[in-house]
């Protein structure tokens, strides 16, 4: 595995890459590897001839009140990880290489971005839509892997993707879970004993939700219902979202239709934890 | 020539052509066109295995009072010429192609702009910079050609590739100029026979400066001041703006100082002529 540290010497390689052929995958992090990164490592590999991994902090998608300083980090431990995942290139650049001066050029996502999570965290956006702008510029990739865990993300980055024409295929990739359904994150390290028992409700909300509507039931206000009932009488989590919302637009629906995705985010004492289910009713031989 | 009229055929054909290694160079353009273009095509030949010009007027660009209907188009014309000139693919893309939806993404230029031609122009470089992220997208060039007659759009353009890291080298291609000295322009068939004698005193009264400043003159005021008089003296026109700024930056300054710009814009009856000539100091053994 090679370890790049400048962008230039990334670009560089990257540029000579593309003209022998080969086709490139690119997996962008902000590091603290866990399982659902090396799940994308694994589409990466399987599916190119070179994978490249970006490990970046990235100070433009934190708000005032998040704390880029506290964001955890272990470089060690993630260049071990990315070895054995199958990574080619671990890209790891430098604050000051990446934002060598204030930016002449301001960046903003305006569609898709002021629900579900976004919704509180104005700006964070702008940040990820600006530094994978340059990412992608940097890395020249064919294909860019993201977890459908952040829904959301995937949904704001493939409107990027498309409006600036950038010339990379996204792919989503299905949230890795345990056994017991709950979705992997490194942030489920914080839930106690009770609570990490509690936690798989939430995606046995969403079932129950899939289910109801494979039954007939389309009225959006009910399905959050069933959701928000569920996890009040099966944990003690404290409900901070549930939505239905059109897919990939993230537009607000009454009645389900076509693609949607039905959102949640939960908080426990320690950790707020997130999870969502895509479903295609034309898919399901729904309406 | 191949002329490709979808962006989907366009980078189709640019991902081919980058893969086989090949060099391609890119004249963007908004058509109608000129000398100044075709100098830039030559330049593209001369130092590209292929050569890709673009025609797009981009409604983006002009502002409320700019009347995008009324900009100048003769395609078949166009097409003859860049023909001639050595072209080997011409983009032409339809508005709807390029802009099929309200961007979900929000580009600014925010340095660079409030100086010159954009003062009077607000917005003007937004719609410049995302026509030209998405065409650096759509045609992956590795040398795009700008005329040095704009020298603000090659000031912003150049910090635009800059920030986002766009993997593309800028050439900026000295103004064609007629015998006596005029900036070639679309424009200038609009000059009546009197002030068409008139106009080459632009380019003396930049020629002028130069040489008080090579005789020791760095006050940019005493400059700016002989500039405005040998206009005023020698042509009916009226002087919009005559600037003296730090190059690329843009930036004011009192003393001249390294590499500078002066840049000026006459009214004319029918036509606003623009010239500048840029001065690297050390170059000339100043200061």
């Amino acid at each position: 595995m090679d370890i790049i540290t400048t962008k230039a010497a990334m670009q560089e390689k990257a540029k000579g890459l593309v003209k022998t052929g080969a086709s490139i995958g690119f997996v962008p992090t902000m590091g603290f590897l866990h399982d659902g990164h090396l799940r994308l490592v694994k589409e990466s590999v399987a599916n190119n001839d070179i994978t490249i991994m970006s490990i970046f902090v990235n100070p433009l998608q934190f708000g005032p009140g998040e704390d880029f300083e506290a964001y955890p980090r272990d470089v060690e431990r993630d260049k071990k990880l990315a070895m054995e995942a199958g990574v080619d290139i671990l890209f790891l650049p430098q604050r000051d290489d990446m934002y060598p001066r204030d930016l002449s050029i301001d960046v903003k996502a305006v569609s898709r971005t002021d629900v579900l999570c976004g919704k509180s965290r104005p700006g964070h956006f702008d940040g990820v839509a600006t530094v994978l702008i340059k990412l992608f510029n940097i890395t020249m990739p064919d294909n860019v892997y993201f977890g459908q865990k952040d829904a959301q993300q995937v949904a704001v980055v493939e409107a990027l993707i498309q409006d600036l024409d950038i010339p990379v295929e996204l792919v989503p990739v299905p949230t890795v879970r345990e056994q017991d359904g709950l979705a992997r994150s490194s942030r489920n390290v914080y839930l106690n004993e009770e609570e990490r028992a509690q936690a798989p409700h939430l995606y046995k909300s969403l079932q129950l939700a899939e289910t109801a509507m494979m039954n007939g039931e389309y009225n959006t206000t009910k399905l959050v219902e069933i959701i928000k009932n569920h996890i009040n009488e099966n944990t003690n989590g404290i409900i901070d979202y549930v939505e239905i919302l059109k897919y990939p637009e993230l537009q607000s629906i009454n009645q389900i239709e076509g693609k949607i995705i039905i959102a949640i985010a939960v908080k426990f004492s320690r950790a707020r934890l997130i999870d969502n289910m895509i479903i295609n009713l034309e898919e399901m031989g729904g309406s």
